[in-house]
């Protein structure tokens, strides 16, 4: 796949609920893959760069005043465009890989699964943000919400997301699934459920048929 | 007009380049509304609400980091979403009168004009964000970029925008005009150059119309 700005190197990302695990296999695909040489830089979205990490703030932050879905919708595609163009688009363009903590699928999940946005005003935006850059592979680390959000609520405390509903989970969960099963070349969805050794062989497998792509 | 939140008010915005005496001309004319037992609004973009006066802060900053465009863009959008959602459309509505100092033509004058961005994008959020509203009467006051720049200067330090160059004010100001001309009925242009007391009976010719019709 060749896109406008010349990418030779691969572009991941990793997805999903609450509590599924994503830190941890977020270090070990960075360990698998700079074992093998690959150069690798590891982000996260919303954020990435200062000032798209400022934007991260204003979005997880608890307030009084209600935050515009539209408005959301904006900041978090504000934060991506200036993610691409600072850190994501000049690594690949030199030959680096990426992977980030959360990309568009999170938007597909929160934003319009989670919140009931319209997804073709998401795609419109994802459009005009990315143009052809899509990632060459997305993991999903997939678990029962209830699970997920017992791990979750033994951490800090929870921000402005991770304060939602559990029927809003449920929803993003199964925007996951709809969003995997519509491109399953693209999308891997790991039982992040199974013991962290199964979920890591379940990702190895997987890594190493990209390097081997 | 009728918008399907139901306005009743009239929405009043204020444009203009640096220096052009925005913060004076808004005061007069919101004198001039109370004066006829008008109930007025008075905010600004960016800002007009707390979250959007976040962005703001986020969008005047000088950074060492280059802001991307298309983050630039929809930070402006974003921060319009939410003072639309938490004042316009509600002080509308109620029947208040709405007056911000800027709006949706500063982005075509700044962003489109200044930085070059396409008018079709532009048009495309502004669709996103406010549907069909649109300002009843937009004031444009219009000075020659030198010598607004030169009383700008007077004033505190220079924010992200107003340290742009001359070139880029001149294209701000090409693109009020033209969108000016595009919509008579709707833009007034003001010569700014004239002294106060003529700029202010031209606001107050173009006020008395709008509250007869």
């Amino acid at each position: 796949m060749s896109y406008p700005f010349m990418q030779s190197g691969k572009f991941l990302t990793m997805e999903g609920t609450e509590g599924v695990g994503k830190s941890t296999n977020l270090a070990f695909v960075r360990a698998w893959l700079e074992a093998r040489g690959i150069e690798l830089i590891v982000t996260r979205e919303p954020g990435g760069t200062p000032l798209a990490e400022e934007i991260r703030n204003l979005l997880l932050a608890k307030r009084t005043e209600p935050v515009d879905e539209t408005a959301e919708l904006l900041l978090v595609f504000a934060a991506r465009a200036q993610h691409l163009a600072q850190v994501i688009k000049p690594a690949l363009a030199r030959g680096a890989w990426v992977l980030s903590d959360r990309f568009t699928d999170a938007t597909y999940a929160y934003q319009g699964g989670g919140r009931g946005l319209s997804l073709a005003i998401i795609e419109q935006l994802e459009n005009l943000v990315q143009q052809q850059l899509r990632p060459d592979l997305t993991l999903v680390l997939d678990i029962d919400v209830q699970k997920g959000l017992e791990r979750a609520s033994q951490r800090a405390e929870l921000d402005r997301f991770e304060s939602e509903s559990l029927a809003f989970f449920e929803r993003v969960r199964a925007a996951y699934h709809s969003r995997a099963a519509m491109a399953p070349e693209r999308y891997t969805l790991i039982d992040a459920g199974q013991s962290l050794e199964r979920v890591q062989q379940d990702i190895a497998a997987r890594l190493e048929q990209l390097i081997q792509a």
